[in-house]
């Protein structure tokens, strides 16, 4: 099964809870949620009060991606604001296994973010207390990049390992890709071992300021290229 | 002549173009904008998208409050986004003189906030380059706080300076208040010498979720309490 | 009335409950607490479980100086581990009003500390939230210092608009003094406006791995110097 | 040969004197010196003037944990207090090959220390430079947590390296523990490789505010346990 | 008597040495050395070693002014290279006392620079510690500004002070200016007080890349200058 | 083919133009430029305004070794001063792949840097945008070290990386070697893997303050030894 997941940066933040509600009623799976705070990222973007305002309007998990350092004292408002996921960047944190904990103990899943350049190290130690992976194809905080084809061999690595784990664990983790991801690339990108795919402007991008039933065709034009990969 | 800003951080964020657009036909004068970045203050608001994104539901200034450090890169997002007034703590750039220029280069008015217990003497050599100095009636950056008394006398103090400098220089610099104004303490406030009036929860609060028709009826609250001052 | 605080600083730190009752029981009215954390000052010394552990030893006042930052996260922390009194340098917290009401909400004294080069000014619009106002007569962090001569004069224009507030509102705020106070200067230190006197080698210092009954004779001597000054 | 480090952060810090004699009466091999900063971890326990302070008491190795960043400052601060070994976490040091040196160059033994989520990579070049590997088998600077499972794989990873090394250079290097070991799983965790295991309420927390002579008979259940295990 | 003091920032950095010899040949009084940390400033300029190449090529005194922070690590390797006066920013030094205690024990004159719209409150206390005042009457680490004309009311107030402070102790401290001096403003800026001017592009940016014998002439057109304003 | 560049730091900074010119002729291959910043290590040096003093002097590439941290702002500042390679630690930088990015769209090479200690995981998923790789052989910052002996075994495994990247890619990473080469270490070095060596004191320190001629000499001497060494 894979996971089409819209990043609201690219949605119309002057009608946010309708914009969520159009893209998940067109089929989206999560809605991916980017918090800058200028310091990690040069960059400041929305917190807490803006998940909580649109709670209300969708069911969909909000998949809340702190670009934010330090972490551990926001995860408590992202979790009372209605996250459902929470991911985080490893050299953002000081104690990485205990933010994990926290995030779950929160009452969330938990997931770490691997920047273009990080090393997949961080998670030998810690597989077991991971639901998701997200690994970012651009570099988080920039607009206008495109996909860093590396990422291909990163992801392929990467499914190696949590396949792996899963055989030996019975527990599967998901892998989600940030960055660059479109209708022209997102089947060779499923095809490395991606299960969930952020759609930054590829989705609120496309159809901005347009008919919202647009929203409609570009989804399914993402799972029409999803449908010649295996699922995951 | 006084002016009324509410402050976005009580407004409903699913819905912000809405909010501002019923805010200011029920007679808003300005819209208070407030950037939290999580390390300024402890928590993480809304950033210059946002503010580009409310920037085509209004023809009012919109009044960009930075409780951000430091404080220099993000200026040139917020003029590009639209912000019409850009204020700064004092305690939060390294070269207080140099932000100042900056705000003006970009095409915006600029000013100084001054946190409850800092000093006014930051205003001592930069009189020449403020267009707003904001006295914080509570620490930012925290919920559910009333107007600390104290305020008035500083409200006061400030008005004995800027009505010195424009009596020197002929310039007028506003004098804007934020936190815990209410219907039953404005005129109070107005008399010791504020202009202009951050009203947080006292708005939109007071309204949300509600007939935005009653967005007018507070506003015409706090300003018939205004009627009986004599205006500055 | 005059008090001397002996600070731990001096004590043996290997049977320090022992230390503390020592010297209360030789007439010292206040327990001194340095709290050093390596980064505001360039040394390290004790924590929140070093003033629980000596809490049951002692009846008087434990007064708590942070040189910390930031402070406000482990205000918390010395409120329950029975601290009676909690200083904080204003440059140390982004936030000196709001660090002053986390203390007095948690059920403690508070007060601000001027490093010797520290102008007065962060006082300006904080007195009616000040329980202490602590001059340093030395840097502190750093041993083997020598009263600075120019306190006094810091402690006369203190002293006066101390009993300005108290004549205008009723309320006495302490005069605290620390560093390089003995013997031989502590009466002019006194005669300045000082009312609390942190004794730092001078009482400690004096009797450490000598008979503990020493300690009544420093102190005595200490209080035989106050005698001719008049009591503030 | 295996090493019990009875940990301070459990002992009464008001005789901490007392309490070093006696626990290593009782057999402690080493005594567990635990510094946090209040930056590097949100707490803030002691420093060089109580290491200092215990130095006559004991005779035992004094084993210096630092959680503290920056490290290299406080270095020689605590080779003066009479330290024997100084660790310290690799994230917390810019130079880290760098800070090793500093700790030998002070007369003192060296060691990384490994946070539960840190790859082991950081000790891939310094081998030759590390008389202690610590690992960390909970997060350090937080109370009340249990033995990370996880942890035993990576004492058996760990401990495949270091007899690697040894068997190469003929050098030992001893592998620590800290964090949740117990009676009832101390075998568990030495059969993984451990050699050295930080006793932190399973010790002074046992007897603590009782009669010390219990520490003998902590100990000696400690080492009952171990006696099943072949002695690395 | 006045002095002049070019600063190094506008001279030939690949032939150092030959240009400060010229410079002080044709009259400077001081050489004007400027540190940056691209932190303090966003700028990064020369540091120790370069003061130490340029040392022995004058006699003059080498006015050293450190826009960095923290200050204390760096004073003693200046004062090992050669420098004379010390000058730095109260906002960037945690102990303002202390640091100018460690200037001087280094062997060093010390001064407190005042960025523009740095408040004077940060000599209140210190007075007898400074043998100079540096006003800036530019900010510090960026190029192209023009001299801010309100210094010249911040210089007079400073003069006062200055003066006051001579009456009472018969010290002199100087007071220097820092930014956009020139031949058609030194006069005016003599006059409101300042007896030591820093020239940049003014003497070396004159003359650079020309005939070094022009220094004299820049210099003696400055000086042309001054000779109509009392002497401080 | 071998590159030697020799470092600035041992040359005369009173007349550096001279001194890279006299290098360069005397057959040095590159002209490397270590910048300090006193934050990422204790030490300041030089910054973009010497670098653009000697790029008329020489055509030889200026190689950049930013000791800096945060990097990205600086990297602009250096494209301009004429750097032809910049290289920076990954440590240093939270977005290390932009950063590679940054070099390279400022038309410069771009390299990571390897503290000691460092693993080599940073270069994991970059090698397709890395020119160079470097590793230290002393901690950077600090003067008087030897050539670390475990960097052989470092540059050995970083050579076969780099080999089987060649292979695959058809495209050749430079090898760097910065820290303790002398003439008597430099063919053991080559041997090991290092195409590319920094020469410290090796070259300026040798005959600076002597007959620049001597510089021949020294640089011939250094290539005598790598005359047995199979070209990389």
């Amino acid at each position: 099964m894979f996971r089409i997941a819209p990043s609201i940066l690219s949605a119309d933040f002057a009608r946010l809870g309708e914009e969520v509600r159009n893209v998940t009623a067109a089929g989206a799976d999560w809605i991916h949620f980017d918090v800058m705070d200028n310091h990690y990222v040069p960059n400041l973007t929305v917190g807490p009060l803006v998940c909580e305002a649109i709670r209300p309007h969708v069911t969909a998990p909000i998949d809340v991606h702190l670009m934010v350092k330090p972490v551990d004292r926001i995860v408590g408002d992202f979790a009372r604001a209605g996250a459902n996921i929470i991911t985080f960047h490893p050299e953002a944190s000081e104690h990485v296994d205990r933010t994990l904990g926290l995030i779950r103990e929160a009452g969330c899943q938990a997931g770490l973010v691997f920047n273009p350049a990080t090393p997949l190290h961080w998670m030998d130690h810690v597989l077991d207390k991971l639901d998701v992976v997200l690994l970012m194809s651009v570099n988080p905080g920039f607009g206008g990049q495109k996909f860093i084809p590396e990422t291909l061999n990163k992801l392929r690595a990467t499914r190696a390992r949590l396949d792996a784990y899963e055989a030996a664990s019975g527990r599967r983790i998901l892998l989600e890709i940030d960055g660059g991801v479109k209708v022209d690339n997102i089947a060779e990108i499923a095809a490395a071992g991606a299960d969930t795919f952020v759609a930054g402007s590829a989705v609120f991008g496309a159809a901005r300021s347009e008919d919202p039933n647009r929203y409609d065709s570009v989804i399914a034009a993402l799972r029409a290229e999803l449908a010649g990969v295996e699922a995951r």
